[in-house]
Protein backbone atom coordinates (compact mmCIF):
# COMPACT_ATOMS: atom_id res chain seq x y z
CA UNK A 1 0.00 0.00 0.00
CA UNK A 2 1.56 3.38 -0.74
CA UNK A 3 2.03 6.01 2.17
CA UNK A 4 -1.21 8.04 0.93
CA UNK A 5 -3.51 5.23 0.92
CA UNK A 6 -2.41 3.99 4.30
CA UNK A 7 -3.08 7.48 6.09
CA UNK A 8 -6.15 7.56 3.96
CA UNK A 9 -6.74 4.25 5.74
CA UNK A 10 -6.39 5.48 9.24
CA UNK A 11 -8.70 8.80 8.38
CA UNK A 12 -11.08 6.52 7.58
CA UNK A 13 -10.70 4.30 10.40
CA UNK A 14 -10.77 7.50 12.92
CA UNK A 15 -14.58 7.73 11.75
CA UNK A 16 -15.02 4.99 14.47
CA UNK A 17 -14.47 7.05 17.38
CA UNK A 18 -17.84 9.31 16.43
CA UNK A 19 -19.53 6.12 17.79
CA UNK A 20 -18.06 5.75 21.52
CA UNK A 21 -19.84 7.13 23.94
CA UNK A 22 -18.83 8.76 26.93
CA UNK A 23 -20.82 9.56 30.62
CA UNK A 24 -20.94 13.66 29.71
CA UNK A 25 -23.94 15.11 27.76
CA UNK A 26 -23.09 18.24 25.87
CA UNK A 27 -24.72 21.17 28.00
CA UNK A 28 -28.69 21.59 26.89
CA UNK A 29 -28.66 18.09 24.73
CA UNK A 30 -30.05 14.72 26.25
CA UNK A 31 -27.75 12.34 24.27
CA UNK A 32 -24.16 11.85 25.28
CA UNK A 33 -21.52 12.95 23.55
CA UNK A 34 -18.48 11.27 22.13
CA UNK A 35 -15.06 10.88 21.82
CA UNK A 36 -14.09 12.94 18.42
CA UNK A 37 -16.54 15.73 19.55
CA UNK A 38 -15.12 16.11 23.03
CA UNK A 39 -11.21 16.14 21.38
CA UNK A 40 -12.42 18.30 19.49
CA UNK A 41 -13.41 20.76 22.52
CA UNK A 42 -10.59 20.27 24.49
CA UNK A 43 -8.34 20.77 21.72
CA UNK A 44 -9.91 24.33 21.28
CA UNK A 45 -9.72 24.89 25.36
CA UNK A 46 -5.83 24.16 25.37
CA UNK A 47 -5.55 26.71 22.99
CA UNK A 48 -8.30 29.15 24.76
CA UNK A 49 -6.29 28.30 28.08
CA UNK A 50 -2.72 28.02 27.55
CA UNK A 51 -1.51 31.38 29.49
CA UNK A 52 -3.31 29.45 32.83
CA UNK A 53 -0.86 26.88 32.32
CA UNK A 54 1.97 26.60 34.90
CA UNK A 55 5.22 26.18 33.82
CA UNK A 56 4.18 27.89 30.29
CA UNK A 57 3.38 24.76 27.67
CA UNK A 58 4.20 24.80 24.00
CA UNK A 59 0.79 25.13 23.30
CA UNK A 60 0.57 23.02 19.73
CA UNK A 61 1.94 20.48 21.18
CA UNK A 62 -0.97 19.88 23.59
CA UNK A 63 -3.15 20.24 21.10
CA UNK A 64 -1.98 17.56 18.85
CA UNK A 65 -1.87 15.66 22.18
CA UNK A 66 -5.69 16.39 22.62
CA UNK A 67 -6.52 15.24 19.34
CA UNK A 68 -4.92 11.97 19.34
CA UNK A 69 -5.58 11.07 23.33
CA UNK A 70 -8.78 9.51 22.88
CA UNK A 71 -8.05 7.10 19.54
CA UNK A 72 -7.38 4.34 21.55
CA UNK A 73 -10.63 3.65 22.73
CA UNK A 74 -11.82 3.15 19.03
CA UNK A 75 -10.71 -0.14 20.15
CA UNK A 76 -10.89 0.39 24.19
CA UNK A 77 -13.92 2.10 24.36
CA UNK A 78 -14.01 5.15 27.10
CA UNK A 79 -13.54 4.29 30.55
CA UNK A 80 -15.81 6.40 32.95
CA UNK A 81 -13.43 8.37 35.28
CA UNK A 82 -15.10 7.35 38.17
CA UNK A 83 -15.80 3.35 37.76
CA UNK A 84 -12.57 2.26 39.51
CA UNK A 85 -13.24 -1.49 38.29
CA UNK A 86 -12.80 -1.06 35.31
CA UNK A 87 -9.20 1.28 35.47
CA UNK A 88 -7.64 -2.27 36.18
CA UNK A 89 -7.24 -3.61 32.69
CA UNK A 90 -7.94 -0.04 30.97
CA UNK A 91 -3.92 0.31 30.57
CA UNK A 92 -3.20 -3.23 28.48
CA UNK A 93 -6.28 -2.45 26.49
CA UNK A 94 -5.37 0.80 25.72
CA UNK A 95 -1.68 -0.05 24.54
CA UNK A 96 -2.77 -2.96 22.45
CA UNK A 97 -5.07 -0.76 20.90
CA UNK A 98 -2.20 2.02 19.64
CA UNK A 99 -0.44 -0.48 18.82
CA UNK A 100 -3.18 -1.65 15.81
CA UNK A 101 -4.04 1.65 15.11
CA UNK A 102 -1.04 3.50 14.94
CA UNK A 103 0.53 1.03 13.90
CA UNK A 104 -1.59 1.33 10.26
CA UNK A 105 0.54 4.66 9.60
CA UNK A 106 4.14 5.16 8.16
CA UNK A 107 6.88 4.32 10.66
CA UNK A 108 7.80 8.13 11.31
CA UNK A 109 3.82 9.04 11.48
CA UNK A 110 3.15 5.93 13.45
CA UNK A 111 6.01 6.79 16.13
CA UNK A 112 4.82 10.37 16.54
CA UNK A 113 0.99 9.49 17.21
CA UNK A 114 2.10 7.27 19.76
CA UNK A 115 5.04 9.80 21.55
CA UNK A 116 1.86 12.29 21.60
CA UNK A 117 -0.49 9.37 23.53
CA UNK A 118 2.19 8.21 25.75
CA UNK A 119 2.81 11.75 26.59
CA UNK A 120 -1.10 11.88 27.60
CA UNK A 121 -0.77 8.93 29.27
CA UNK A 122 2.68 9.15 31.24
CA UNK A 123 2.13 13.05 32.10
CA UNK A 124 5.84 13.42 32.39
CA UNK A 125 6.30 16.71 30.45
CA UNK A 126 3.97 19.86 30.85
CA UNK A 127 2.53 19.65 27.74
CA UNK A 128 1.10 16.19 28.79
CA UNK A 129 0.18 17.38 32.30
CA UNK A 130 -1.83 20.42 30.73
CA UNK A 131 -3.72 18.37 28.59
CA UNK A 132 -4.14 16.00 31.07
CA UNK A 133 -5.83 19.29 33.44
CA UNK A 134 -8.08 19.75 30.14
CA UNK A 135 -8.99 16.74 29.87
CA UNK A 136 -10.29 16.64 32.94
CA UNK A 137 -12.01 20.26 33.60
CA UNK A 138 -14.05 20.10 30.73
CA UNK A 139 -16.27 17.60 32.03
CA UNK A 140 -16.38 19.27 35.46
CA UNK A 141 -17.34 22.38 33.17
CA UNK A 142 -20.46 20.83 31.46
CA UNK A 143 -21.33 19.01 34.63
CA UNK A 144 -21.42 22.52 36.41
CA UNK A 145 -23.75 23.91 33.79
CA UNK A 146 -26.33 20.82 33.72
CA UNK A 147 -27.34 20.31 37.27
CA UNK A 148 -24.43 18.01 37.79
CA UNK A 149 -26.78 15.36 35.52
CA UNK A 150 -23.29 12.99 34.80
CA UNK A 151 -22.44 12.74 38.25
CA UNK A 152 -26.13 12.50 39.83
CA UNK A 153 -26.95 9.41 37.18
CA UNK A 154 -23.95 7.81 38.13
CA UNK A 155 -23.77 8.42 42.15
CA UNK A 156 -20.16 10.35 41.69
CA UNK A 157 -19.33 11.42 45.16
CA UNK A 158 -17.37 14.63 46.28
CA UNK A 159 -14.32 12.76 47.12
CA UNK A 160 -13.88 11.04 44.32
CA UNK A 161 -14.19 14.03 42.12
CA UNK A 162 -11.51 15.78 43.98
CA UNK A 163 -8.97 13.11 43.98
CA UNK A 164 -9.36 12.10 39.97
CA UNK A 165 -8.90 16.13 39.32
CA UNK A 166 -6.77 17.29 41.88
CA UNK A 167 -3.58 16.65 39.11
CA UNK A 168 -5.26 20.40 37.17
CA UNK A 169 -3.85 22.14 40.35
CA UNK A 170 -0.08 21.11 39.15
CA UNK A 171 -0.54 22.03 35.81
CA UNK A 172 -3.21 25.09 35.94
CA UNK A 173 -3.75 25.94 39.79
CA UNK A 174 -5.88 29.03 38.33
CA UNK A 175 -8.38 26.53 37.24
CA UNK A 176 -8.36 24.34 39.90
CA UNK A 177 -8.51 27.61 42.20
CA UNK A 178 -11.42 28.58 40.31
CA UNK A 179 -13.60 24.85 39.98
CA UNK A 180 -13.02 24.04 43.59
CA UNK A 181 -15.30 26.15 45.05
CA UNK A 182 -17.68 25.33 42.32
CA UNK A 183 -17.68 21.42 43.07
CA UNK A 184 -18.39 22.62 46.78
CA UNK A 185 -21.27 24.47 46.20
CA UNK A 186 -22.28 21.36 43.78
CA UNK A 187 -21.68 19.19 46.47
CA UNK A 188 -23.91 21.22 48.96
CA UNK A 189 -26.71 21.52 46.44
CA UNK A 190 -26.77 17.48 46.33
CA UNK A 191 -25.34 16.97 42.96
CA UNK A 192 -22.14 15.32 44.27
CA UNK A 193 -22.83 12.84 47.34
CA UNK B 1 -17.14 39.38 33.67
CA UNK B 2 -12.78 37.97 34.53
CA UNK B 3 -11.22 37.07 31.43
CA UNK B 4 -11.27 33.13 32.71
CA UNK B 5 -14.97 32.99 33.26
CA UNK B 6 -15.81 34.81 29.58
CA UNK B 7 -13.21 32.03 28.11
CA UNK B 8 -15.00 29.40 30.16
CA UNK B 9 -18.23 30.68 28.73
CA UNK B 10 -17.01 30.67 25.33
CA UNK B 11 -16.15 27.20 25.74
CA UNK B 12 -19.77 25.88 27.10
CA UNK B 13 -21.12 27.74 23.82
CA UNK B 14 -19.09 25.21 21.45
CA UNK B 15 -21.43 22.52 23.32
CA UNK B 16 -23.75 23.77 20.25
CA UNK B 17 -21.44 22.84 17.67
CA UNK B 18 -22.15 19.32 18.72
CA UNK B 19 -25.92 19.51 17.38
CA UNK B 20 -24.94 21.40 13.45
CA UNK B 21 -25.59 18.45 11.64
CA UNK B 22 -23.87 18.06 8.04
CA UNK B 23 -24.89 16.01 5.26
CA UNK B 24 -22.19 13.58 5.38
CA UNK B 25 -22.43 10.20 7.32
CA UNK B 26 -19.35 8.71 8.93
CA UNK B 27 -18.71 5.37 7.59
CA UNK B 28 -21.08 2.79 8.39
CA UNK B 29 -23.24 4.80 10.61
CA UNK B 30 -26.43 5.58 9.77
CA UNK B 31 -26.42 9.15 11.43
CA UNK B 32 -25.11 12.59 9.79
CA UNK B 33 -21.87 13.97 11.54
CA UNK B 34 -21.76 16.85 13.25
CA UNK B 35 -19.64 19.56 12.47
CA UNK B 36 -17.71 19.01 15.93
CA UNK B 37 -16.43 15.71 15.50
CA UNK B 38 -15.67 17.00 11.70
CA UNK B 39 -13.51 19.37 13.02
CA UNK B 40 -11.63 17.45 14.79
CA UNK B 41 -11.13 14.36 11.96
CA UNK B 42 -9.55 17.30 9.41
CA UNK B 43 -7.58 18.73 11.80
CA UNK B 44 -5.67 15.37 12.46
CA UNK B 45 -5.99 15.04 8.31
CA UNK B 46 -3.54 18.25 8.17
CA UNK B 47 -1.45 16.54 10.87
CA UNK B 48 -1.18 13.22 8.85
CA UNK B 49 -1.17 14.42 5.25
CA UNK B 50 0.60 17.98 5.47
CA UNK B 51 3.63 16.28 3.57
CA UNK B 52 1.23 16.99 0.79
CA UNK B 53 0.95 20.40 0.70
CA UNK B 54 2.32 22.18 -1.94
CA UNK B 55 3.67 25.26 -1.02
CA UNK B 56 4.55 23.06 2.34
CA UNK B 57 2.57 24.97 5.58
CA UNK B 58 2.78 25.71 9.14
CA UNK B 59 0.87 22.80 10.14
CA UNK B 60 0.56 23.81 13.38
CA UNK B 61 -1.55 27.12 11.75
CA UNK B 62 -3.34 25.04 9.78
CA UNK B 63 -4.58 22.61 12.48
CA UNK B 64 -5.44 25.82 14.80
CA UNK B 65 -7.31 26.76 11.72
CA UNK B 66 -9.57 23.89 11.16
CA UNK B 67 -10.67 23.43 14.60
CA UNK B 68 -12.22 27.10 14.37
CA UNK B 69 -13.18 27.01 11.12
CA UNK B 70 -16.70 25.57 11.55
CA UNK B 71 -17.24 27.51 14.85
CA UNK B 72 -20.21 30.54 12.85
CA UNK B 73 -22.32 27.16 12.21
CA UNK B 74 -23.11 27.49 15.85
CA UNK B 75 -25.15 30.67 14.69
CA UNK B 76 -25.37 30.36 10.59
CA UNK B 77 -25.45 26.72 10.46
CA UNK B 78 -23.81 24.41 7.83
CA UNK B 79 -24.36 25.23 4.23
CA UNK B 80 -24.24 22.02 2.14
CA UNK B 81 -21.58 22.50 -0.57
CA UNK B 82 -23.64 21.87 -3.49
CA UNK B 83 -26.87 23.69 -2.41
CA UNK B 84 -26.06 26.65 -4.67
CA UNK B 85 -29.12 28.90 -3.47
CA UNK B 86 -28.26 29.02 -0.35
CA UNK B 87 -24.62 30.07 -1.11
CA UNK B 88 -26.28 33.33 -1.14
CA UNK B 89 -26.56 35.01 1.99
CA UNK B 90 -24.44 32.53 3.43
CA UNK B 91 -21.45 34.56 3.96
CA UNK B 92 -23.52 37.48 5.65
CA UNK B 93 -25.10 35.17 8.30
CA UNK B 94 -21.38 33.60 8.81
CA UNK B 95 -19.69 37.18 9.48
CA UNK B 96 -22.35 38.56 11.91
CA UNK B 97 -21.76 34.75 13.39
CA UNK B 98 -18.20 35.16 13.56
CA UNK B 99 -18.72 38.59 15.27
CA UNK B 100 -21.36 37.26 18.02
CA UNK B 101 -19.25 34.61 19.02
CA UNK B 102 -15.26 35.08 19.26
CA UNK B 103 -16.94 38.42 20.83
CA UNK B 104 -17.66 36.62 23.43
CA UNK B 105 -13.73 36.08 24.39
CA UNK B 106 -11.36 38.74 25.65
CA UNK B 107 -10.07 41.04 22.81
CA UNK B 108 -6.72 39.27 21.86
CA UNK B 109 -7.77 35.83 21.37
CA UNK B 110 -11.18 37.32 19.71
CA UNK B 111 -9.11 38.71 17.50
CA UNK B 112 -6.32 35.66 16.86
CA UNK B 113 -10.04 33.21 16.40
CA UNK B 114 -11.23 35.78 13.99
CA UNK B 115 -7.88 36.25 11.95
CA UNK B 116 -7.98 31.93 11.90
CA UNK B 117 -11.63 31.93 10.78
CA UNK B 118 -10.89 34.57 7.46
CA UNK B 119 -8.09 32.94 6.80
CA UNK B 120 -10.16 29.69 6.11
CA UNK B 121 -12.82 31.71 4.07
CA UNK B 122 -10.28 33.84 2.23
CA UNK B 123 -7.71 31.55 1.45
CA UNK B 124 -4.91 33.76 0.57
CA UNK B 125 -2.51 32.06 2.40
CA UNK B 126 -0.88 28.48 1.90
CA UNK B 127 -2.13 27.53 5.36
CA UNK B 128 -5.47 28.37 5.12
CA UNK B 129 -5.46 26.74 1.00
CA UNK B 130 -4.56 23.42 2.68
CA UNK B 131 -6.90 23.58 5.12
CA UNK B 132 -9.51 24.27 3.24
CA UNK B 133 -8.04 21.14 0.69
CA UNK B 134 -8.11 19.03 3.89
CA UNK B 135 -11.92 20.34 4.63
CA UNK B 136 -13.26 19.69 0.91
CA UNK B 137 -11.35 15.85 0.88
CA UNK B 138 -12.98 14.52 4.24
CA UNK B 139 -16.23 14.16 2.79
CA UNK B 140 -14.92 12.86 -0.71
CA UNK B 141 -13.51 9.81 1.31
CA UNK B 142 -16.80 9.33 3.15
CA UNK B 143 -18.56 9.18 0.16
CA UNK B 144 -16.71 7.27 -1.59
CA UNK B 145 -16.58 4.74 1.37
CA UNK B 146 -19.62 4.91 1.45
CA UNK B 147 -21.29 3.71 -2.23
CA UNK B 148 -21.41 7.66 -2.32
CA UNK B 149 -24.60 8.01 -0.25
CA UNK B 150 -24.72 11.53 0.01
CA UNK B 151 -23.71 12.30 -2.96
CA UNK B 152 -26.80 10.43 -4.30
CA UNK B 153 -29.27 10.93 -1.85
CA UNK B 154 -28.71 14.84 -2.81
CA UNK B 155 -28.18 14.25 -6.48
CA UNK B 156 -24.61 15.74 -6.83
CA UNK B 157 -23.80 16.07 -10.36
CA UNK B 158 -20.31 14.85 -10.89
CA UNK B 159 -19.42 18.32 -12.53
CA UNK B 160 -20.02 20.00 -9.72
CA UNK B 161 -18.09 17.75 -7.59
CA UNK B 162 -14.81 18.67 -9.80
CA UNK B 163 -15.81 22.56 -9.97
CA UNK B 164 -16.08 22.60 -6.10
CA UNK B 165 -13.05 20.46 -4.91
CA UNK B 166 -11.07 21.30 -8.04
CA UNK B 167 -8.90 24.03 -5.94
CA UNK B 168 -7.48 20.90 -3.43
CA UNK B 169 -5.17 21.12 -6.61
CA UNK B 170 -3.93 24.63 -5.52
CA UNK B 171 -2.78 23.60 -2.34
CA UNK B 172 -2.25 19.54 -2.71
CA UNK B 173 -2.03 18.44 -6.12
CA UNK B 174 -0.71 14.72 -5.29
CA UNK B 175 -4.36 14.33 -3.17
CA UNK B 176 -6.73 15.44 -6.71
CA UNK B 177 -4.43 13.29 -8.72
CA UNK B 178 -5.26 10.93 -5.84
CA UNK B 179 -8.97 11.20 -5.71
CA UNK B 180 -9.81 12.70 -9.73
CA UNK B 181 -9.62 8.87 -10.69
CA UNK B 182 -11.71 7.35 -7.87
CA UNK B 183 -14.75 10.24 -8.60
CA UNK B 184 -14.91 9.44 -12.67
CA UNK B 185 -14.87 5.66 -11.10
CA UNK B 186 -18.10 6.62 -8.82
CA UNK B 187 -19.38 8.88 -11.55
CA UNK B 188 -19.27 5.40 -14.08
CA UNK B 189 -20.90 3.66 -11.12
CA UNK B 190 -23.65 5.61 -11.26
CA UNK B 191 -22.75 7.82 -7.40
CA UNK B 192 -22.82 10.61 -9.36
CA UNK B 193 -24.97 11.90 -12.02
Amino acid sequence: MSVLAAQLEFLLELDKLKAVLRRTRPVGMTRYENSAEHSWQVALMAMLLAEHAEPAVEVNRVVQILLVHDIVEIDADDTFLYDESAAADKADKEVAAAERLFGMLPAPQRDAFMALWREYEDRDTPEGRFAYACDRMMPMLQNLANEGIGWRENAVRFEQVIRKNLPINDAAPTLWQHVLPRLEAARDAGWLT
